[in-house]
């Protein structure tokens, strides 16, 4: 286990540990538990472990901050299971969908139980009142952002044709903000400088939008076993990935593009024709000049071991092999 | 029109001068005017009236409170239009439901939507920190109530068997919350004393309770054209209600209940059996007794206009025609 996976971990298990406390199984139970579905199984709780990082690098003690950042992971939970109810997905984290356990309504409301925990969790978190609540506030946009962005989503299976402006418009508002958010939060929480706060946001959303260029090039090159999900399945629903729109730009034509379904063989012939394109690698470069822009924005913090474990991370998000 | 309703209507009006402002029809377009759909067709927008009310019960100025009170009006929308998806509704309002119109991923963004503009729009409010703080903590709590009480009210249609109580707190929970949370965001804002929040959401509990009550008398009592959905549609849906609680604790058994359709003389039938039976008068007077004993909750209130019309408000509830 690298340094880094190591340092990830503590702050996980932190995150995890507070979950039981701050979201316990009660009356009803079968809603808690359809909304503890996702949250259990895990994941790398990058967010949360961001936000932690953020306080840290501005000097701040991230223990009391805990229940912050499980806000943070909670509402990204949330999406998490609204989105598998809209894209028809079955599987997540290698578990069934919410709604595929619960049904429709049951994975609506799990959801939206979620998104309320979130919000009365940051409002319990100790501090100065004003600083929460423009903790609440930032949530509140960023949620606004997320519903956007998946809107844009959605409108793009319609769409023949998707720039890459349009592209980047949208993964900034469905995944960039959020890390945008959980870096301001623990900034603003930390009692960082109003520079700082605007500095470590600015990180987190360029380095979550390069987080999802790489969870695009993801899904063509991770085995479905590692992955929790089908391999190449954006390629078969016709999702206009950065990799599609700079294949697309180049004359590329895949059979199987948005035919619902193809077999594995097919799937690897296509991933080998965009790899021949030079799309993935395309996507890759963009995805490394966002997160370098990023870091870039951290001058205004102070060198500090947990600055670099934040430089670390960035790295991390595009290169991690799942 | 009497002077309640002129009285009503004044604040109604303020509150949907105030939504255009608050939610504008920015891009993605499709995504707001989802959103705006159910806001823009009205209704008597009774719960920010409320918040303004008790605002104005402890003596303070509504006008800059009008915000939170539109925000009161979003969480109820987006409440009314993912319930519409689970309860595969059609009409709302005398409007196609949005999911009808925009699709159910539709519909469940524009929700998602509505609740964190929500609380972006009550983050906004000027104030004290901490009272706007306390204000959405109060603003979370109850929007989880409401899914519990959501889930409460699903659980219901896989029971055979529902009492009373289980009814109350489903009620409770998926109504009564949200009124009990308008009176007390209203009086918290409004600067009132702990006791006089506390004895306000009360009141707004207890008298949410009784609209719901009766809203269920309603359905069976009000014309379609004027009820904007179809009439007696609880008892095709087999709606465990106070009225059918009480019709099967009294042996009462209806042939159309729960069978997904029936004619409208069946429907004209059953309803008579639930009138010879007492069962609807039963429904009616649980929901004045819970009117009176909101209404002896503003004894810490001191008398004046605006007192006086919150208890005439908590009468008007239960007594409205539609």
């Amino acid at each position: 286990m690298s340094k880094m996976d190591e340092e990830l971990e503590r702050r996980a298990s932190l995150v995890s540990g507070a979950i039981g406390e701050l979201l316990p199984l009660v009356r009803p139970e079968g809603l808690y538990q359809a909304g503890r579905h996702l949250v259990d199984a895990g994941g790398k709780r990058l967010r949360p472990s961001m936000l932690l990082l953020a306080a840290e690098a501005v000097g701040a003690n991230p223990v009391p901050l805990v229940p912050a950042a499980v806000s943070i992971e909670l509402i990204h939970n949330f999406t998490l299971i609204h989105d598998d109810i809209m894209d028809n997905a079955v599987l997540r984290r290698g578990k069934k969908a919410v709604h595929v356990i619960w049904g429709v309504s049951g994975a609506i409301l799990a959801g939206d139980t979620l998104y309320s925990k979130a919000f009365q969790i940051l409002a319990a978190v100790p501090g100065d009142p004003a600083r929460v609540l423009a903790s609440m506030d930032k949530m509140s946009q960023t949620c606004t952002s997320i519903c956007e962005g998946q809107w844009l989503d959605l409108e793009f299976e319609q769409k023949d044709r998707v720039t890459e402006a349009e592209y980047m418009e949208m993964i900034e508002k469905k995944t960039g903000v959020l890390y945008g958010a959980s870096a301001w939060i623990g900034a603003m929480l930390g009692q960082a400088t109003l520079e700082q706060v605007r500095a470590l946001e600015e990180f987190g959303r360029l380095t979550g939008m390069g987080f999802q260029i790489q969870d695009d090039v993801l899904d063509l090159c991770v085995p479905a076993t590692v992955l929790g999900k089908k391999r190449g399945g954006d390629l078969v629903e016709g999702k206009k990935t950065l990799i599609m729109i700079d294949a697309i730009s180049k004359g590329v034509e895949l059979e199987i593009f948005g035919k619902g379904q193809a077999s594995p063989q097919e799937i690897e012939e296509a991933i080998a024709v965009l790899e021949k394109a030079g799309s993935i690698e395309y996507a890759r470069r963009r995805a490394m000049e966002l997160v370098d822009r990023g870091k870039r924005e951290l001058s205004v913090v102070p060198d500090s071991p947990v600055k670099s474990l934040l430089l670390e991370l960035a790295d991390y998000m595009i290169s991690r092999g799942y």
